[in-house]
């Protein structure tokens, strides 16, 4: 279904996301021009609002989160959208809805940015209403469930009205520019792909530190952790990505076949291979943070970091391990990959310091991509060659410091308006994502592991230390 | 013989050289305290001049040639300087150089700066006058001979005295910091050796580029012509260090194993593989200059241009043309090794512009290399993903620019002073490029190839240009 969206039908419209990323996105991408010059943007949640009312709230909402100097015609923008109130478990609010919709329902694109519990009723919902004709398309924000089964749940039940063609799942991740320039730089270069593999690639770590604590959902933190709410999704996403063969075109179907063949052959995690931990009170960056029990104001045995060693059992990847680690509380804010390659064979150079390669992406705080070489230390070596390692910064040479920095939602929201399923996360993966996540939570319960507490501020438990440094191994620091 | 020089003795202690490289390397090397504490400096040529004539003549020559901050405690090194006249073709003047050295003939490096013709009588002389023994090393400037049979007769002549492991032969282009950083790169990254061969090379470019034209030595050069002046020796050195396999150690035995393998492995030029020519009046940076045959004031059939399209047949370069040129009154100074990469074997980017990953190894006038990638343009793409080629410099990062720039002769005199060979060329590898540069001599003999003319301040002969472009290749500019 090749067709540019009319109207964006927004649920949870006046949620935090939408407040933080939806509405910044999309008046961003208007300043930019990138809207198509007739998008409509419809919002609705439950709250009784008028237009006006919904573009005040929208205003405030820009005045806080998008930089004055993306806002462009703010005005414009503000008058592309309307609101339409509904409660989703009435039915009969949905004839209101469609009405608003109009014609668009021939060209429409949905987001879900609601809990998982009512996207049934509010397929449901739309479908009766004539919203789920070939003419539309549907974005589904995470958590799309809690295990293989809830996910299940959840797929089918969109699946009643929409075919996977016009499932748009969400990863935000997806829609960095790092993370697809990972992807150009595995694929349009002779340089990288010949050594991404086990013979030359020693191991992989994937970091996703945040400094937060609970925030504002502790219930629900609390009933996920941190194996669902970050690893399950973000980490393996990325590892995805790294780790996948060619795909012999960069379009939906030939990038998630290839995705989804990593998926299927992670190994399952065994006794040892994991660390979980659970934050104490602690400092970060001068300020003293409560743990999460005092938090949560009661003990819980839920983790808030994990750290696993998982492994990819084809040929590429045999015997290269990928080190996932998690955590809230950390020491700082980072998202990045590293891609460690082997020392090399055997040294020319006698006892001069070597440094194996390796390429570091930064997703956050800053994007980045870094590929550290050996070079010679210029001068005369009178005590044999000296060399050093050389960082060199790929993403962002000053050739491309014009180009500001976008926030991953507008990537991604204009792929939902315009139809391109490539950076969305499609079924089987998140099946298979589940299926490799619930083994590891049986063998959890096998091993009865407990979280170890670390203190906020921290890298978490030194068991996760231990874990990478037994193979000889360091986390990236 | 591992022993660190006390006296340097300098044939052709007025010339050049000596006045334009020898005299201010050695003064800055004593700037920045690396010559050995008590090293002497023996200077000894025709013209009669005292200790204190020669120090001034060194010192004018530092003053005009070495630049003010590299010139230290230029008083101290005029001290080490000592003179003594001797013509060479008198064998009783050696006696008086011999009293000269003194204690030194055990610990006694001698440079050889004059021409090759009088090397037979000042080793003669030498070892008639005690300086041939085994604490005695013997450094020789280029050119050593004319051909094969010329090049072994002075070899030869050396040999009588001087066994291999003390015959220390320049090539300058060894003494420089971006060479020797190649071999650091190829060997101290596991990011290239892998892809160091004909399955990801697609081609490689050797040119040393020269705006002069003759300058003071029409006759030596119209006798000599480009390809024995400049290929045979800098241009076969720089692809032999590109090509060879992977020594053992970076010791002189084992890096010049290697060398002469390549250089034993270059395959015969062919009928259309060689293009020469000779240059007529044009302009230069804005100067009009006069053709070869006005500054010869004769007609010649010699060269001053040549390009090569070579090949090295072994296993890791079958199939990879090394494209090969040098000329003078060229359109600028420049002496480079481009190695160029084959394109992906398919791009999964549809028509993104895609260019082939390219490694530039600049040599003359500035050094650095350069690595060039394709990474994504950040942006959201809306036309396909869009690619572009992001240079890297990996010589010259900005953590390095506190060191300054050497002369190549610095580094290669330190060597010859200590009795380090391995930027030295050893006899085999001399013969062994003089093999091949005589089948392209006699080659073109049976071809009856006749320089082509070509404006000075062009690349040469358009014949140069189509040699590489038959095959898709076009010269780096």
């Amino acid at each position: 279904m090749s067709f540019t969206a009319d109207t964006l039908l927004l649920f949870g419209a006046t949620g935090d996301l939408a407040k933080r990323m939806l509405l910044p996105s999309l008046c961003a991408l208007d300043a930019d021009k990138l809207l198509p010059e007739t998008l409509r943007i419809v919002g609705t949640a439950r709250s009784p609002m008028s237009d006006a009312e919904y573009r005040n709230f929208a205003r405030a909402a820009l005045e806080k989160y998008l930089p004055a100097e993306r806002r462009g015609g703010m005005a414009d923008f503000l008058n592309r959208l309307h609101y339409q109130p509904n409660d989703v478990t009435h039915p009969e609010g949905f004839a209101k809805l469609a009405e608003q919709v109009g014609d668009s329902r021939h060209r429409l694109a949905i987001f879900l940015s609601t809990a998982p519990s009512l996207f049934e009723v509010t397929i449901e919902g739309l479908e009766r209403a004539g919203l789920g004709g070939e003419g539309v398309r549907i974005g589904l924000e995470k958590p799309l469930g809690l295990d293989l089964a809830s996910s299940r749940e959840i797929n089918d039940a969109v699946a009643k009205c929409f075919p996977e063609t016009r499932i748009f799942r969400i990863d935000h991740y997806l829609g960095k520019e790092t993370v697809q320039n990972l992807l150009a730089l595995r694929f349009a270069n002779v340089f990288f792909e010949p050594l991404w593999n086990a013979t030359h690639i020693g191991h992989v770590q994937i970091t996703v530190a945040e400094t937060v604590g609970l925030e504002d959902r502790a219930e629900f933190y609390d009933h996920t952790g941190a194996l669902r709410d970050m690893l399950q999704n973000h980490i393996l996403q990325l590892l995805s990505l790294v780790a996948m063969e060619p795909p012999a075109s960069y379009d939906p179907t030939a990038v998630r076949d290839e995705k989804v063949k990593v998926l299927r052959a992670l190994r399952p995690v065994r006794d040892g291979e994991s660390v979980t931990g659970q934050y104490r009170g602690g400092a970060i960056g001068g300020a003293i943070v409560p743990g999460y029990d005092d938090e949560l104001k009661r003990d819980s045995g839920t983790e808030t970091f994990v750290a696993l060693k998982a492994h990819i059992d084809n040929w590429r990847w045999q015997g290269v391990p990928f080190y996932l680690r998690t955590g809230k509380r950390m020491h700082e804010r980072v998202t990045e990959i590293v891609v460690q390659f082997r020392n090399v064979p055997h040294s020319i150079f006698g006892n001069a310091r070597m440094k194996p390669n390796r390429l570091v992406i930064g997703i956050q705080p800053e994007e980045n991509i870094t590929l550290s070489l050996m070079a010679k230390v210029p001068g005369l070596d009178r005590d044999g060659i000296a060399l050093r390692p050389v960082p060199l910064d790929i993403a962002m040479p000053d050739a491309f410091t014009g180009a500001h920095r976008r926030i991953a939602y507008e990537r991604l929201l204009l792929d939902l308006i315009e139809g391109d399923q490539t950076l969305f996360v499609r079924r089987d993966e998140v099946e298979a994502q589940w299926a490799w996540i619930d083994g590891i939570r049986a063998q959890w319960k096998s091993e009865a592991l407990e979280p170890k507490p670390y203190a906020s501020g921290s890298w978490g438990p030194s068991a996760a230390i231990a874990l990478a440094e037994r193979d000889g191994v360091s986390w990236h620091e």
